[in-house]
């Protein structure tokens, strides 16, 4: 039996081409990349990523390496729902989520890579192959941008290949949302997927009120209209407010989706496999929606993510995400007519450039 | 204007006089302590720390270090909401509770202790002043004691002055639960206020049966008898068992208290001021409690704990904490007639020997 020999952590801060802003992060000129290579005692090794947004991937570092990796040396790989419990319970205490649970992601997206690159199987045919082609969305970051740009964005997008767009709303007045929103909607036609992303920045009532307005434009879905923390209010603004709602970017255990969903606080469960626990947690999630009849989209780190929605009949929509790894990554996947394919490569599929990352280190 | 001119962090690893276990924590033969002093341009200091079990320390640390202090100096110190939604928003992403708001309770009590200096008020006076003396309980970490241990243990805190105790429950047979908390009833006599801790180890169904076998011993409350996730799980153990709940050290924000309380799975709400955000969220959990007819009790850290609850007309008894920092306290508060008295020293009072920590430095 093959053991885990060792774990590698590393911690960057990889800048963006451009500044990129929502309504509650702020600017954002870079994210906090932390990278983990977990290598068995036949060689075989498997690489996993988290990030963070401004601040925290330090912390998330200092996990893996002080406290994680101890749980997993001279531990059988293959075992990884046995391995998640372990460091769940390892880092409960004043953890039980938060950037534990990122932690904890990371090492899981090795483990599976590993487990995919040991069995020789793609993770999307390993988590049980539902179709690879899985429809994506550009997810753009773009609160201050002037309107002009906005549109040129999504022409961008469009000549990227992408057939549908999520744009953020929620600045200071609601007024410019609708304007933005009905201008983006014009410029797509009616029948585009069009998604609106506030970033927790309105109370229960304005979300309502804000979403009572955007109805006429057909979003597919308005996300995190408010505080995650506020699951009643959740529940009111998808009551009332007769939009679609997303929300799950800052959910971080299966707990507190089971939580959201009980609530009716959300319509499309929004996992992020990069903070939510992994693949193992990702699946659980879109197995868990799939019992609601709801659909599964996700956030962040589409790279990773292709592989648990290929795997998904109720698979929406998966979000591209403006913290692109395509500069580092081999083998970008192409977007084709609103379209990725998950590969067909052992594993997840992703070769990090480490040594172009390098210059990045935190 | 005095300004917030330094943040100095440390993490000590601190030994326990005898090894302690618990249901779910397993084996604890010392505690993770991290401390943080924050300075004023006036040279005043205010001290704050926060404490880890088994792990996860070291990351507490860097996220005050690394992250927050950046947020605090050069900032005024008076302002303790403004910079705790600061500090709150800049790890959100990745955090919304866990390790971040332990970081953010052990400033937030430095700042606290700061302003209670500079107004020469100790802080439970500064919060209200309800009344200086409040009642404590002995918190036993005692799963593996033998029955006879346990007595003598129980013996030891009546001979300190306790006059309420809690005792470990959540062995592999309940029938062994049952039985010590029976010996325990018998031997502190009927009208000893008793609780018992079962630290998550039960399903709910599995609680609900223990809980109906404990009825008989009149217990004050039945603690984390489930995982503290399950919420609905606390609620049918709370209806059907028969038994008053407690819950909380692992609840982490404001908002998982407000969801336990709507859904009636606690009656007890159980703050740890060290892991909660604070005396800041300490107290206004205590209001939310009041509000909803509860008391409001306590995990951890009752040196600092006791401001709050001295503040809070609806204290339940405090927990006098099994990692104690008595060694390193200047002057420990004596427990009297089953009483501890908060400090008339400005500031919370406490006054670490940081020389004598100097050897536990992790």
């Amino acid at each position: 039996m093959a053991k885990i020999e060792s774990v590698v952590t590393d911690h960057y801060r990889v800048p963006l081409p451009v500044k990129l802003t929502d309504s509650m992060h702020g600017d954002m000129d870079d994210f906090e990349l932390i990278t983990v290579r977990i290598t068995d005692t036949d060689g075989v090794q498997g690489m996993g990523y988290t990030y963070t947004v401004n601040a925290g991937g330090a912390a998330v570092a200092v996990m893996i390496d002080r406290y994680l990796s101890d749980v997993l040396v001279g531990a059988d790989p293959e075992r990884i729902e046995a391995l998640w419990e372990k460091m769940w319970w390892h880092l409960h205490y004043a953890g039980r989520g938060g950037h534990q649970t990122s932690a904890i992601s990371a090492i899981d997206v090795a483990l599976w890579d590993l487990k995919g690159r040991r069995s020789g199987m793609p993770l999307w045919k390993l988590f049980g192959g539902y179709d690879p082609k899985v429809p994506v969305y550009a997810g753009g970051i773009d609160l201050q941008f002037s309107t002009e740009r906005l549109l040129e964005q999504a022409d961008g997008f469009l000549e990227q290949g992408f057939r549908a767009i999520k744009m953020k709303v929620g600045r200071a007045n609601v007024r410019e949302d609708v304007e933005r929103v009905q201008r983006m909607r014009e410029h797509l036609g009616d029948e585009f997927p069009l998604m609106a992303d506030a970033n927790m920045r309105w109370s229960a009532d304005q979300a309502i009120a804000a979403a009572r307005e955007l109805r006429a434009f057909d979003l597919v879905w308005l996300e995190e209209p408010t505080i995650p923390d506020d699951l009643p209010g959740h529940a009111r603004i998808l009551r009332d407010g007769g939009i679609p709602v997303a929300g799950g970017e800052n959910l971080h255990t299966l707990h507190e989706f089971r939580a959201a969903i009980d609530a009716r606080a959300i319509s499309y469960p929004e996992p992020d496999v990069s903070n939510c626990g992994g693949m193992t947690v990702f699946r659980k999630i879109a197995g868990l929606a799939e019992a609601h009849n709801l659909p599964v989209t996700s956030h962040g780190v589409h790279d990773l993510t292709v592989h648990c929605l290929a795997a998904a009949p109720n698979r929406a929509h998966m979000e591209a995400h403006g913290f692109s790894l395509e500069p580092y990554i081999a083998e970008p996947m192409p977007v084709v007519d609103g379209f990725v394919t998950a590969p067909d490569a052992p594993g997840h599929g992703i070769d990090l450039d480490f040594a172009a990352l390098e210059p990045h280190r935190a």
